[in-house]
């Protein structure tokens, strides 16, 4: 068996305010050979998500990666030596295999993907996956959406809010979009079915929301927080729901940010805020994944992915969660695709 | 019939920060006789609360009262005169009766009382009324603490409070009181049975919180935002419940007051933020009322009523709920209660 390299990036210091790629160090080292109850796998696409932020500042529902370990990073790999009875040489496994090109795993805390699905791998993030589930158990689970109720999406050409906003049309609510710029929301209520979308760049959200929710919102899907939060928080209707699924706007602060002005409004107005990790929905994968799938064969939801190469662009890329200046859902493509899956 | 006088606080500007009496209009009318379909009622008990607050600020749950509009408020009076086909002379009646020694009512929003219960007429304020039902459905149906788990609750000295308190010990809770002052502590963990108490005048609350809560804060029960709503985010467990029944820190406010700066920990912690406001829960009164009633009865829950004569103090009494100078439930006697109820 050749001597493979494996190259990753490790967390180098605890970045202040938007991480620079310095905060993270390039190594390259030499793989060990698999033992007994080991596997090995090539990681394939690393999935790029605003929590990944959070892992690196300090503990919150999962422990801080240290200074030293390597970045921590949900992937989808191939298994390419197995001593492990549960994975076989050629299973496609996601799991959290890190910012690496390879990894050694005695197999805990891996999937292995459903084979001859009619849907490309990267699929199992723009659609399933973490993604999917945060979009199906966020909006139904903790939202509550009723037919005919409004539901605001903040971040909304973003991975999990164009699968939230797209799921409210199907449920009957009446949708609108929060996003960055106006190619988004034109996708969003071209593409998507988004009943309205808001430049918030450009446009009044204040202005925009009053007029295009002429009955107030019911319904909050909040990856933001901050300045958007609070306006919404003005234009809640009685027994609103806010879910927090991220709060974007706050992850790179270098001091701490403070909550929303309008938080008395929570009590006027008998809201509901909660907040959920997805973590906890993965026992509960099965029901979400045969909804979305039936959904997509539909074509009632659709997905955009935005593809960038190399594991080399993995800090920089992460930045870029913060600009707007993507959307859909970010992957890094470290390897290629096996040819026939 | 003599002529009778009614004397009434009417309100003649918004207050800014603390209210002052000036901000009031005391006036001296004569009343009207009594049509068909109408009652007379002498206040003699007038509830303050500290949403009277919010109510004379902006619209919120309820339109703001408007400027030379007598003060609104929840009282107690005795029917004198009745053309109404509901309410005989001598009835004893709760509503929103206003600050004012007499309404003329057309019996709407108005509640017989129910004669012969063995408690004085205050404990319709100090434990039932919108007291009790705040306290009871606020903890039970909004908070739902387990047997076992700890509760913490603010202005726990308060009428409220001293009531979700001791109906957490009842469920089973680890309770833990803040109050302002070490009596009010000592009341709390004496008389009350509360577990531990922390005067936050006095202590750090945060590390008071580390030491009575080892187990972390399952359930808080906010009176007051703030500072103190703050430390508790940082302390709080995974799918913690916060109950946002008042948040007296922030009603006096010359300018807009930020949300707590610990919001992030409601997603980290899969939280779940939620008001209530006491008017929804009236139709589910019987139910609160029953099981107050039977407990203390039993001897397992207690009141006090901190009771100031004349409704001349009324303005005065008010800024009494946000200097923490009081314990238990601020009432003005307004006039004579009856020999014979």
């Amino acid at each position: 068996m050749s001597i493979k390299k494996n190259r990753k990036w490790c967390l180098a210091s605890r970045p202040v305010g938007l991480t620079k790629e310095s905060d993270f160090e390039w190594k390259e080292v030499e793989l060990e050979e698999i033992k007994d109850g080991q596997l090995l796998v090539r990681v394939i696409y690393l999935s790029i998500d605003p929590t990944n932020r959070g892992w690196i500042k300090a503990e919150s529902y999962l422990p801080a990666v240290q200074i030293g370990e390597v970045m921590r990073g949900i992937a989808i790999g191939i298994v390419e030596e197995s001593r492990h009875p549960d994975f076989a040489v050629n299973d496609m496994v996601q799991g959290m295999l890190g910012w690496q090109e390879y990894l050694i795993s005695d197999g805990s805390g891996l999937t292995v993907l459903p084979k001859g699905l009619p849907v490309p791998i990267t699929a199992h993030f723009g659609l399933f996956g973490h993604i999917g589930l945060s979009a199906y158990f966020g909006l139904l689970d903790i939202g509550k959406p009723k037919s005919g109720e409004t539901l605001v999406v903040s971040a909304a050409a973003g991975a999990v809010g164009s699968l939230v906003g797209q799921i409210g049309k199907i449920i009957g609510c009446r949708v609108v979009g929060i996003a960055g710029t106006d190619e988004k929301c034109e996708w969003l209520t071209g593409e998507l079915g988004f009943d309205a979308a808001i430049n918030y760049k450009k446009e009044s959200v204040f202005r925009r929301l009053k007029e295009y929710c002429p009955d107030g919102i019911d319904v909050y899907f909040d990856n933001v927080g901050g300045n958007i939060l609070d306006t919404v928080l003005a234009l809640i209707n009685i027994r609103a729901r806010i879910v927090t699924c991220g709060l974007i706007s706050q992850y790179n602060a270098e001091k701490p940010v403070p909550g929303p002005y309008n938080y008395g409004n929570i009590l006027v107005k008998r809201a509901r805020v909660e907040g959920f990790i997805v973590l906890d929905y993965f026992d509960r994968a099965d029901e979400a994944i045969t909804k979305l799938a039936e959904w997509f064969a539909e074509g009632k939801i659709n997905y955009r992915v935005d593809i960038i190469e190399g594991l080399k662009n993995a800090p920089a890329t992460m930045n870029r969660l913060f600009d707007g200046s993507h959307s859909g859902k970010l992957i890094i493509q470290v390897s290629e695709e096996p040819k026939v899956n």
